[in-house]
């Protein structure tokens, strides 16, 4: 349930600069911790940025120049049937982690365009890979942020900048930790999860860190599933 | 190029309600000439459902009762750069595609829950499952909806509801038809369709008439490619 | 758990030649007989093509002229760990099921090629898409038969031949049909598959009808899942 | 067209047993030079393991103990048309690749599960995923890998013992490589692969390495795409 870091220190990371955006919330900590473990500079934003709230491209502005961004969001849906989404609920997925995802990317892109080289990673679900319950708002959202970083991916590449998600489920400090908490929960990881158990956030980060390396230069486009091997 | 149906009458719909939305564009004329054919009665509803314009409730309301409905919704994305999609862009696929899609659904789910019979197919597109470039919105919004049909579909299915999408692409009526005239686009297909040819809209309208028989109770919340093998 | 057909005969395959491989076992009785209420003529032919068994080729050529081939095939697997599935278990799965899948496919192309005309229908599993504990064996046999199809439905698309296969679970008659009667899967299914039941044996075979029909000609090599939305 | 490893000795994998399989093919000289210069002892097996050539198992048990093994192995098939593949031909893709993986596992599994710790890697390929031409015997084998690492990955996965794939294209010492020397690849690869170039070995292996560390015990049962972007 801890948020520490797996290894010591390495300076992998020394001299760069990582934005991750949410950082106090979802992945944000393990995020942040482990990029700052590794030696780099985190600008670790904090808050949303649905209407009315900060303005992505005046946080990519401030924060650069910018080796690496971390998209990172959440906007929790109350369980709801598939017929009783409430019209305010479906708005706010949309508003809180589809359009920022879009103006994150396209605030950093140019300039990373520009300099042939930088990373963006956006943590995402696997609920669009395979279905939970109730979800069907947040699902949908999801949906658009995988499918908008396959194209967006495939555009960046040819400019040597790497566009990828992380699909996740099932980690400590991810969607519903405290669902995961009750017996049904984890009655259910253990009958449905290959790894039987969750995951902590450091190990999630380590995934982000990989994928933010000069060593996954040849990975881009892809949405990467996270679960323990709950999808496959 | 035309859009004759295939087959003679057959009546295998005699005296089923079937509405199909945006019945004027995109495959609504095939799949409106198909159902007719098969002797359904077909709401053909024209226009757009975008805010300002016509409400799905509404629609859906004034054509019940219903058997089928086919969301059959298109918005054209100019060709841009992903670092270069004007924010009204990206918010009329969304408006004009996937919030549509989910009052659609929304609208038309109770009465089919209630009678335990019903069938919804959304015709969407290949791209967020292979990328065509320029189109990153429009990548976005599919992808929403092909994420939605997922979870919807997931949770109509024990009350004997059937939801499914067709994820198309290279079909006459469809995306981009004046493109395919061009012999550029020509080349690609003979290159990269595997049935190196361009689909009828009759051909797919079959495939929506086959999701929407009896025949398929049991394919539920699918995102079925139809798209010569382009997808696999 | 009846195999009776669902609709009346409507003579759609009249005329049209239907071998169906291994007739007498897992989706062959059905398969039989939705071809015969739809009018074909159907060569069922029965029993297995390992070594020492019949030969696809010779089944082939005394069956032809062929209009469609459904390449039915069941080797069960013993449950058991990933480590210790012996050797010839194994090896059964690939001499009983992957090999005569490709022999017939060799056998019958030539002639559907030279007629610009043919339909060849796999009746695989969902499997490699979706784990089943204690099947590693089967799982590979059935990830190479989909393989397979993809290829050779990419390469026969261009000739108008069609190939593709039909990922099944959850249908009586198909695998571990016994299992499902038992109350610990009855309970699995509920909690699992969308839609909460198993289906009929002819629910399948319409599947497989569409795919043998002249409406579906721009699907090919194709996976497509029958599951009750099991796997989506 | 090196093999050089990017980065400079880490140490990361001192004191860490390696068996790279076929070390002298595919991708076994990058991977062995990437795992020798993290500080790992590596057992770099020569040769092919088909019928009457050496035997997996007396491998792993001379090579003993191992925390990792890189089940890497390729047989090349000369192009053929899907109605043409010769059965020897046939035969030798399962013989050589598909029957060894499984003996390796088998072989390697069950001290890795008493000591609850081990890493299978399996370097296999993305044609199961996205079809190429005249492979359609490579594309059965490599996806019958696919299928066993998810399914051998989920029952292993329990015992804190991980098993995936790597689902390469497009890199150097890879398939075809000599191929991709000629222009009309190297126009594809500029026309279909959105990272638009070839990539190095030793950046494989980077991926294999992350799948080989303490840092992906998350990850599990996955068919992880290494291919620039080409498939996603």
């Amino acid at each position: 349930m801890s948020t520490t870091t797996a290894s010591t220190g390495d300076g992998r990371f020394a001299g760069r600069r990582v934005l991750v955006t949410s950082a106090d919330q979802y992945m944000g900590p393990a995020v942040t911790a482990r990029f700052e473990n590794a030696g780099a500079t985190v600008i670790a934003h904090h808050g949303s940025y649905g209407p009315g709230e900060q303005d992505p491209a005046a946080v990519v502005a401030a924060a650069q120049p910018l080796d690496v961004v971390v998209v990172n969001l959440l906007v929790v849906q109350p369980l709801s049937g598939v017929a009783d989404i409430p019209e305010d609920v479906w708005r706010s997925m949309f508003d809180g982690m589809v359009d920022p995802t879009m103006r994150f990317v396209t605030a950093a892109l140019p300039e990373m365009i520009k300099r042939r080289s930088g990373k963006i990673i956006v943590v995402t679900s696997t609920t669009p890979l395979r279905v939970s319950r109730g979800l069907a708002a947040y699902t949908a959202a999801r949906g658009a942020q995988n499918a908008y970083v396959r194209a967006a991916g495939a555009e960046a590449a040819p400019s040597n900048v790497q566009i990828n998600a992380v699909a996740q489920n099932y980690v400590y400090g991810g969607y519903a930790v405290d669902a995961l908490e009750n017996p049904a929960m984890r009655a259910k990881v253990m009958r449905e999860v290959p790894a039987q158990r969750i995951a902590e956030g450091w190990e999630q980060a380590e995934l982000v860190l990989f994928l933010a390396s000069e060593s996954s230069n040849f990975i881009c486009g892809q949405v990467v599933p996270f679960a323990g091997g709950w999808v496959s």
